[in-house]
Order: structure tokens, then sequence, then C-alpha cells
């Protein structure tokens, strides 16, 4: 598993990351560096909303789907959501101490991710049945919200939503100056994306699609709520991802964005459908300045999608190269061993 | 069931069924007579709209959901999606007329709407899969497409979306024009309402909300697809209208607008929310322009809804009091008996 480099500060904060443009600049990308990616980008703006032209979308038809997980922040050590989970299992433990008797519930107060995601699906189904159900919508919500807003990363020691990625942040901004809409198509809890969405990206929680856990609706002490259940509902990734687009927003988008195999029919997806199209790939190859990893990962493995990329058309971002800044909140850590380094 | 009166005449066709507004009329709501349902409407959006007001709502959180058969459209004599259904098994017997055999092909074939539901919730769903199932949702979408536009009500001799309501297109576009965002939430096929929901109500494919089959990604002939699976995913009525609301929307609305027990969960999710709320139930009492009926009957029952309006404050609209005018495109039809008049 990839181990982050130290952090060296968080000494580059920035001061307006929705929009990113620095006081006085009207470059919409400043954290882009020139080159291919930045370029296809600009050309793919400029085809689809120039009237008249002949890769020209109306603006209903302007949607784009980005991941989450390493596509918009960071994915490593674990999943932010995997941290929240082992922070709720520690909870519940202290509560109710037999729980230690539940391996998953044990790997996860250990602390290990990485233990947890080697029991398998099973094993992370059961943490999260364990520890994202049995409350209503609005009670689990506000157990995020409040660990959103006080949990720290654990090498790097600053708010997860400090850990986006200053460029993506950048080309949503611009894609919706635009007249695009931006969802988040992640494999990751939609309800547990939605609390934070649409202050940290500016996405609304009507335009975030995620992974869900069933939903009874009822009534406790007379007022109607939705009780979480601990069973699975749907999995958004992989092939999940094309259908849950289908039926959430009923269009094919005209562009996506990834980092992984679990964005592969996504991005195929998008990129299959007709005229102008933008399929673009964050490549994790950066071990300086975040991780760098890509084939074999408990994480975001980026596989079969890499290599695909040419042919389909999809535009690879090497975070090395093309980024200029990678966080929004903490931009420069320290040179760093990358064991598990891109080829 | 209902029996719709004989058409008179598709003789008041608006000249923009969007708005409804006459030319010159500033009245935003021409259709609407005076008395309590459109007192009711216009002080909730001036409350909710009025910067500074107590009950002054963020124009994010202005959410508006409209249950589709008999309160956007007619249900009478019987749910437009049946018809499709019931033309679609014709055209599939003309195929194979091996499916004779099946009971509730030939029942559909025969053009009976009541003797389908008569065969109860296995018999319509088997119906969904034969007729709805087994192809792309391109392909499914071309399929509505074409019948929508060709297809004329069995009784009234017009196109299905000239039966849609007036007073609830200028309640539409008035919630629109106040920063809401109309969403459809109907127990109705997702896609089969998103073909023509933009058109017919000014409503984007992303805000329809519906009953759906279950979709598989693969590819056909080199290229992506989503195929149409002959199995229920889920039914978007009675509680599962909040659940849905839930997962697609993430927030909850603080309008709503059905006409049946169908839509009660969804009324009481909406109403119980904190601040101003409006709920809103379209009640079946005009036996001359369209057909009274509410307790029972084989398509939107009202019961239970009816009952609980008054304590839990849900406006009631009497189509025959309330409304000047009933279509959006044929506005008159003769008197006839109505043999499950309204109590």
């Amino acid at each position: 598993m990839p181990v982050w480099p130290a952090l060296a500060g968080a000494d580059q904060l920035s001061s307006n990351p929705t929009t990113g443009a620095p006081g006085g600049s009207t470059d919409p990308l400043p954290s882009w560096r020139s080159g291919e990616a930045r370029r296809r980008i600009l050309a793919f703006l400029e085809a689809v909303t120039t009237e008249g032209g002949a890769g020209y979308v109306p603006p209903e038809q302007r949607i784009a789907v980005f991941d989450n997980d390493g596509t918009l922040w960071s994915e490593q050590p674990m999943y932010v959501q995997l941290a929240f989970a082992i922070d709720r299992a520690r909870a519940l433990l202290r509560q109710q101490p037999e729980l230690a008797a539940s391996p998953v519930i044990a790997a996860a107060a250990s602390g290990d991710g990485k233990a947890v995601m080697a029991l398998g699906s099973r094993g992370v189904l059961e943490l999260v049945a364990q520890t994202h159900a049995g409350m209503s919508t609005e009670a689990f919500a506000l157990l995020v919200s409040r660990w959103i807003h006080t949990a720290r990363h654990p090498v790097l020691g600053v708010p997860y939503t400090q850990l986006i990625y200053q460029p993506m942040l950048e080309l949503l901004a611009l894609l919706r100056s635009r007249g695009f809409r931006t969802w988040i198509v992640s494999g990751g809890g939609v309800d547990f994306l939605r609390v934070f969405a649409e202050e940290t990206y500016g996405i609304p929680p009507e335009q975030v699609i995620g992974s869900s856990i069933q939903l009874r609706y009822g009534e406790s002490g007379g007022e109607p709520e939705l009780l979480r259940l601990p069973e699975i509902d749907f999995i958004d990734d992989g092939d999940g991802k094309p259908v849950a687009i289908h039926r959430q927003i009923g269009r094919r988008p005209i562009a996506a964005f990834g980092n992984s195999d679990g964005d592969l029919a996504m991005l195929r997806w998008t990129t299959a459908g007709p005229g102008e199209r933008l399929g673009l790939i964050v490549h994790h190859d950066d071990g300086e300045r975040e991780v760098a990893y890509d084939r074999l990962s408990a994480f975001g493995k980026l596989d079969v999608a890499l290599d695909q990329a040419g042919s389909r058309g999809w535009t690879v971002v090497s975070m090395r190269r093309d980024w200029g800044r990678v966080f929004a909140g903490a931009a420069r850590v320290k040179p760093g061993r990358s064991p598990n380094s891109s080829r």
C-alpha cells in the first residue's frame, strides 16, 4: 500500500479554493501547466460552447460526471469514508465493548484500513452495516457533518477537505462557468458525500450519485423519518456507474473524469456517444507531492482504463507534470519514498 | 370504473400552455378561480420568497415535487402508460402470435385496462416485463417517443399530452419563476416519463423520479449499451416516494402535489419539515369536465390522504370549483354521467 510522504506544512492555503484564480489572473486553470491535458480540456470547452460550430452542445446537455475518491480528493492512505467508519467503530466499541468479538469491528478499531479491506467485500459491507445504519437519515447526516469538520488526515494532520485537488476545483468552476452541470458519481456512500459536497466542491446534493444502503419510511415519535437499514441498496462502481447515471440523470454525459478501473464503464459510456466528448483520467504519478500508485493498490487500482486510454482517446493527466499545484489546502509535502510507484 | 364523458371538441387550445397566461394578463394563475386553494398557493409563495421574512427559504431549498398521473395529467379511463403497454402488447402479438397464451398479454391486447389491473401486481409486472424490457434504453426511448406523438386518447381522440391540466402547468411555471425547481415523483416508469416530460411540462430528465426496471451495462456490436431487464428495480409509490426523493434529491422538498393515497407518504414527509410548507391534493370531483372519482377506483384511489388533509393542513383542490379551465389542450367536454362520483 502506498505510504504518504510526511507533511512539510499546510503552508499554501488557497485564498479562494472554489475558483482557484489568484487575484487579477484571467487564466481559468492557473494550477494546470501547459501541455496536452490542459490543451485538450480547453479545446473541448471551446468546441462544445461555440454557437454555430460543428461541435456545439446546447447547455441542457452539458453534463460532466466526476468520480470522487482519487479524482476530486485524495484516497490515500485510505478512502476518507473508511476513516469515518474506523472512527465510528471505535466510538461504538466504547459504548458496546462486546463488539470486540466482531472481526471487522476489531480490525476497524485498530485503525488499519488495509486490514479492513483485506476482509473483502463482505467485511466492508458488515462494517457499513454496523457503522452507517440503524439511525435516521438526519441523525446520520449530523454524525458525518461533525466528523468531517473535526477529523484530521492521519499523516498530514489537516482536515480532509483541504486534500481536494486544486486543479480539479478549477476545472469544476470552469465547466460551470461554461454552462455545464457538474455531478459526482462515486463508489462512496451518497449520504456521506452529500453532507459536504456543496461546501467543498460547489456540487448540490441532487447532483451527487453514490452507493446507498436501503431506507425504510416510517414514523418515530409521531414524526416521519427515513431509517437507514443494514442492507446494501446499490453499489455505484464499475458497471454500476452508467446504470446510476441513466437512472438519476437520464441523459448521457459528454465529459467524464475518473482515476481507476471503477470509472472504466463511466468513461466508456460517456465517450462512446456522438459528437465532442471528453474522457479524462487522473494518474497518480507524483510521489513527491502526493503518492505514486496505479496498477496494484488496495485503493484506486488503475489498470485496464490506463491501457485503453490511448485507443479510446482519453486524456491521461500526469499529476506530476500537468499540475502546478496539487492540493487546495496543503500544497507541498516533503519528498518521500513511493514503494508502489507508477511505471 | 369511471367513464369519461364524450368529447365536445378540442376547441379551446391554449396559445401558450407552458405559462398559461393569456396575452396581456399579469395573473400568474389565470385558470385558478378565486378561493382558498389559490389563496394558499400565493400566500405560501409570498412567504418563502420574501427576503427577511420569517418564512424565507433560500432558492436552493425551493424544491417542489409533483405526482404525475391524476395530478399533472389525466389518469382516466386508464393510466397513459397502461395504454402504451396495451399498444405494445398488440404489436408483440402480431409479431409473435404464440403470446396469446399469456393471460396478461391477452388481457392487454383486448384493450381492457381494468382487466389488466384486475390481474394484480404480478400481472402488471409481467406486462411490464413483456412490453418494456429486452431492449436498450435508447431503443425504448424511441418507441415511447413515436407512441406519445401519435397515440390518441380512447375517448377524447386527442393526443395524451393535450390532457395535461392547464392550472398545474401554470403552477409549475409560477413556481419556477419564483426560484423553485420542479420535480416529478411518479409511480409511472421513469424512462417512459422522461421522453416527454421536458416538452410537456418543462421538467428536464434529471428532475424526473419514477419506478424503474433493472438495467445491465454491456456491449453490443462494439458499442456500450444499457439493456432493460424484465426485473423490477424500484416501485416509486406510497412509502417509496420519500425514499426515492431522499435518494435522488437528497433534500426534503417544501411543497408536494398529489391526488391519491400513493402520494400520502410524500405529502407527509414534505409537510412535516420545519418552516413554511405546502401540501396540495387535486380532488377529481368534476364529472362534467373530467371524471369524478376518489374513494374507490381502479386508478388513483384517494381515501386516507383525503381524510387526513384537514388535520395535516393540506389544501384540497376541487377541480370543479377551483379550476376555471381543466385541460391545456381540450378544455371542454360534454356533460355526462359520473358513475363513481365523489361524495
